[in-house]
């Protein structure tokens, strides 16, 4: 999984995210679509796929439990909003699961490439050998003018949207996140919470992506989103500089206690686990905390979500909270 | 040292002191005082306590430096009252600093006698020793009709008290104690905060005493400690048991959380540590928190206090509670 992996530049990026929007000619856009061109468009999506060699696994979303479904979520591979179709959809997933395709949400299809740290042209080489692939079996609307179309006008034109997800303590703690999206939203881009759109950002974890995919060249988005991740970066680091300079004692006391909450705790709620987990990452990125990043340290805040800790049995809140501290405890007691 | 040590009962009871209230005949008693009266006293009591061949060794306290007079009012072997006389005055203390002879305090001379656990014939036994021996040597100002005078009236009678220090986290989580309180006032206890009157329960440490000197025996104080001594031990085993069974989960939780906390914090306020430190001990009784007792641990309550934090140099709030924090990891990193 991407969020076990190490990346460029991962101190601050946890994982870039490319997504090509592009729907099939001949099948209704999705507002207009009957139970029968969902059937139709899931049938050509799966056999379209079949042509990458068992590259891609298809799981109709009817056929997988609540829970199943949740994990698919927590791991950032199925939007919220697909789990509310009525009609047929699902998703095509690489073994590796860094490449997905959401069938019949908003767009015909959504194609997704997750790697870890600062990578737009990897994740971009994988979304675009998925999109070549089907677009060999499927017609994509396209327009020579307008490009791509989508069910949304946002969407069109490249119809790609590259997400950064961010680490950015230094900045939330010196209070400069405001400031930051609001330049960031001069410039075109939007800065989320941890699961999109109307999501709140949680453990100072940001998405910045680009807002605009129409009337500018794939290369031109990566280049914009790339100039500006890398000022992203600058920034968190000099707050972090200065922080580390003027309260080194403070940051210490408080990354130290989050550690021993997080080791001992026999209760986290998700809210608490982020907050501290948070402050744990800053503490061994500064340098401050001696302990050692594994996979299993790298991943646990994707991996203590609620549906992630239900895959085996169906938990109470309360017990959630319980088995979270349990595998929270069992990765910190091995550091 | 008695915080060192492990006496009967020593779960709830942190210790017994037993404190003999004696003046001299023929010497003004406090208020009406004089500088001549006062060094004529220290000179007396130092001579009478020679005759103990050693036992106790004499520490005037204006030879005393602030911070070595601090130690010994955190070590509850000096009043905060005796820091203020501006008249000769000072300690007879044993090596092995059980028992304490307060000179020119309220009264001439403040016999203190303090063991580890719940022993007040243990503790009146010492007492009663340096009590004779003193007596050999100096007119004790004794009435046939009202026993042993004092300063104050409170104090007439046999001048005896006997402070009771407890530990009582489960009747504090359960909100009893104002009601406790209040039952042991009835039959003339009084209960107090960790450094006496006036001051407050810190880390559910409180200390009960008898309020009546006279018109009883001392056989009849202790028996009347003693057996409010045993209800009151009764109700903290039948709280903590009850809190046991009802919320064991967020009990441990929080005393999970308290160690985590005291092993890795770098800054600890005096007040932060004695709410953990409590917890800590709370668990450990619980049998929740697997941990062993040892010398350095129970002592742990005196020994971060500030002065005994300061005996090396002098430390800025700031840096007593770094030093705090660090002196309680060394202890918590052993066990």
């Amino acid at each position: 999984m991407w969020y076990q992996e190490i990346g460029p530049k991962q101190d601050v990026v946890l994982s870039t995210r490319i997504r090509l929007a592009r729907n099939v000619s001949g099948i209704p856009f999705s507002p207009k679509m009957t139970a029968e061109d969902a059937n139709t468009l899931w049938e050509k999506a799966v056999s379209a796929s079949e042509r990458m060699g068992g590259y891609l696994t298809a799981q109709k979303l009817s056929d997988l439990s609540p829970i199943a479904r949740q994990v698919l979520v927590e791991d950032h591979l199925l939007s919220r909003e697909l789990l509310k179709k009525p009609l047929s959809c699902g998703l095509l997933l690489s073994s590796d699961k860094r490449v997905s395709v959401m069938v019949n949400e908003e767009d015909h299809l959504r194609i997704q490439a997750v790697v870890a740290g600062f990578d737009p042209a990897g994740a971009l080489d994988l979304a675009n050998r998925v999109d070549d692939a089907l677009e060999e079996a499927l017609p994509f609307a396209f327009d020579p003018e307008w490009g791509y179309l989508t069910a949304c006008p946002t969407n069109m034109g490249t119809g790609l949207r590259v997400s950064i997800m961010v680490h950015l303590p230094g900045l939330t703690r010196m209070r400069q996140m405001q400031q930051l999206t609001q330049s960031l939203t001069k410039i075109g881009l939007t800065v989320r919470g941890i699961y999109g759109e109307g999501t709140e950002a949680s453990g100072a974890i940001y998405q910045i992506s680009n807002q605009i995919t129409l009337g500018v060249t794939e290369a031109e988005i990566l280049e914009k989103v790339t100039s500006a991740m890398n000022q992203v970066i600058k920034l968190e680091h000099t707050a972090t500089r200065e922080l580390k300079e003027q309260y080194e004692e403070t940051l210490s006391d408080s990354v130290y206690r989050a550690f021993g909450i997080l080791r001992y705790a026999r209760k986290l709620s998700s809210e608490e686990f982020m907050k501290l987990y948070s402050e744990v990452r800053f503490g061994m990125n500064l340098g401050i905390l001696p302990i050692e990043d594994t996979p299993e340290l790298r991943a646990l805040w994707v991996t203590v979500q609620p549906a992630h800790l239900m895959q085996e049995q169906e938990l109470s809140p309360d017990a959630r909270d319980h088995a979270r501290a349990q595998a929270v405890r069992t990765v910190l007691e091995v550091l």
